[in-house]
């Protein structure tokens, strides 16, 4: 193993026995100086940041990635505030789930304890660093880093900052540490350092995820990918469903909880689609449809088999039609990625349906499936939106990265 | 993808969404007439092993290995029995977690779901075959099954019949498919079936374990490996304590909540050690102990390094001597799988440190480790013991082999 990961995972091991132990207190009191710290080193971070933002420009970085890539006053600000609001949060540890007493007088109880170690894998997003840092620091574990290296010269500042502030407070600084190589052999070897690590999240685009679970031996949860859908049933309700669709769809289009893709019955499209169009102008929607709807569009592209599996992270809306809400389910099941769907209906039947068969984190009746947010749902903080169905689905909060463990309390039983 | 995987992977993906709409009372109805239908077909089953065992005793399987291959009328009746255990146990799908209402009005709800489609690795021992699908299918989930070869006629004989069953009953015979090729890149394409299956459980030794962990891309539960340590602290109760570790020790060796290694106080050894002894010598338990213990022992043998993280399944016991419950806590988080530790002591205080600090999915006070058992808990039945952090920990039952999702009820609200 390469030699730096070696001494970050001996490191993070050492550390997640001690903030296995942290009270609430301690924890809320190293969160509020990490907040103060960042912003009172504000400075030194943007001056870091300025690095970045130099070198990106000069190779030539994209204008939206520039833009997450920056840190200004009023970001490290807003940082700071969200760390101080996970202290308002409860604290996710020692919470017993259930207690229960065996025939033979074992006293068992299921009690939330922290993950341990956790590992980040992101992009050169440089507000991840501290939240994911409160988030996993909160819920007990070590987090060991890995953003993207445009990124690398203001993650360093922020790290040093809060391993620093940790160090004052008493703590273990190793309980946050950064990967500082950028090459992505040492990525790939990350993400296999099951030996050290309990749990790995991958945050960013598809790629990034798909890698991730294809080389990782450590447990992952994936995030983020979202082909969400909506159905508009014959029976909804066009007054509604209009501005829900215009929200899902154009409120933040590069989000994963967008809508990419429209599934109509035949009996709604005629009263629907001209008037959904109108509304989708306002924001220059590209419409792709297919055959059986395109006629009641003016202007929209035919769809292909692509379109309805793509995440377009863009204006642009593929439309499905479908004769039945069994028909939509299928069509659903088929093309998501099992992030976001929604049914438009005044059909309680359709709807229990739908909300049964789809094979989705959340499941909508009547509302924009942009609210799949720790944030929306009242988690407080969010540390992504999980996509597969084991340990945890839909927003992460403190909870869903913890872990539990039984504790057995007797009196010399022996098992006969 | 190999062709057989492919059409698999495909069945498997159409049933799991008519198995998450049967009811309690049609999958009920069906184990029970599963269980008939095997000791109804029992003669023919038992001419399948029989053919197994023929080629196993023909390639010079062991006796011990002989023995988890063989069928009897007797062990098919057990079979069927565990089937109809099931039945009594609550249905785990449907179960709303928790239901909240956000300050907009939209109703929230988490409620468990089926997993969709469990694949399940395994060895050579048939049992598994039944007991796995009744799990999976009660947990609403289609089951693909890959055994170990040696027991490919006995498996074929099994699911055939199950499926049969099913079909009888009106449902879909591919809820349970068996993977017939026997080649063992087969598996491996298996472990990538990621398209297919949503959750992969490997059972057996800790060869297939890591195999799985290394090559599978779909999400894992870990279970088996089980390096269990007792701790006697310096306040432990002897008279409790000698048959706790001779129960741990020698009630079954094979097993993966079976004692491996014991620490011990050094205030307490020379108390303990000559005692225990004696009462470990009934059953031929090997010592292997510490420069500080082996001295109260007589004709023990030199312990080393890699004795303390040996899952021996033997009558062996390695021992290590501490000189404080913080020093044990140390050595047993080190060496040990993170399966089940137990602390003996009537110090309160140490015992909660104990309970605190050790990192495993059971954790013991008083007594005997091998309680770690889905039907020791009270669960009812069990598909493993998870030995990792994510999703499960412990034993898992039915509720183990679930996931979750939200449902959100709203009228009409978008996102500002």
């Amino acid at each position: 193993m390469n030699a730096e990961l070696e001494q970050i995972g001996k490191k993070a091991a050492a550390a997640k026995y001690g903030a296995a132990l942290l009270t609430t207190e301690q924890k809320n009191n190293a969160l509020l100086k990490v907040a103060d710290a960042l912003v009172t080193h504000g400075d030194e971070i943007i001056a870091a940041n300025a690095i970045d933002m130099e070198n990106g420009k000069k190779a030539g970085m994209k204008e939206g990635i520039l833009d997450r890539l920056l840190l200004t006053k009023e970001r490290i600000d807003a940082i700071a505030e969200g760390l101080r609001q996970i202290v308002d949060l409860p604290d996710p540890i020692g919470t017993t789930l259930e207690r229960f007493e065996r025939p033979n007088g074992m006293k068992i109880e299921k009690v939330t304890v922290p993950m341990g170690v956790i590992g980040i894998i992101y992009e050169s997003r440089p507000n991840v660093t501290p939240d994911a840092f409160g988030l996993c620091f909160t819920a007990g574990s070590a987090v060991i880093l890995k953003g993207g290296s445009d990124c690398i010269h203001s993650n360093i500042a922020i790290v040093d900052c809060i391993a620093d502030t940790l160090a004052e407070c008493g703590l273990d600084r190793d309980l946050i540490q950064l990967i500082r190589s950028t090459d992505r052999e040492v990525t790939r070897e990350f993400m296999k350092m099951k030996e050290y690590v309990d749990l790995l999240i991958p945050r960013g685009g598809a790629g990034l995820i798909r890698a991730t679970v294809e080389n990782s031996t450590i447990p992952v949860i994936e995030t983020g990918t979202g082909n969400c859908h909506i159905f508009v049933d014959e029976t909804a309700d066009i007054e509604k469903a209009i501005p829900i669709i215009f929200n899902a769809k154009t409120q933040r289009v590069g989000v994963c909880n967008a809508c990419e893709s429209l599934v109509v019955h035949e009996n709604i499209r005629e009263k629907l689609l001209p008037a959904l169009q109108k509304e989708l102008a306002k924001k220059q929607v590209e419409l792709r449809a297919d055959e059986a709807s395109i006629g009641y569009l003016d202007g929209a592209v035919p769809a292909t088999e692509e379109d309805f599996g793509t995440e377009y992270l863009d204006y642009i809306l593929s439309i499905k039609t479908v004769s039945s809400v069994q028909e939509a389910i299928d069509h659903i099941n088929r093309y998501h990625t099992g992030h976001s769907d929604c049914i438009l209906t005044q059909n309680e039947e359709n709807a229990e349906l739908f909300k049964k068969c789809i094979d989705s984190a959340c499941v909508y009746v009547n509302v924009s499936t942009r609210f799949t947010d720790g944030f929306e749902f009242g988690f407080g903080a969010e540390i992504g939106i999980s996509t597969q169905k084991l340990h945890a689905r839909g927003p992460m909060g403190l909870r869903e990265i913890c872990s539990y463990k039984y504790t057995i309390v007797g009196d010399g039983q022996v098992r006969g």
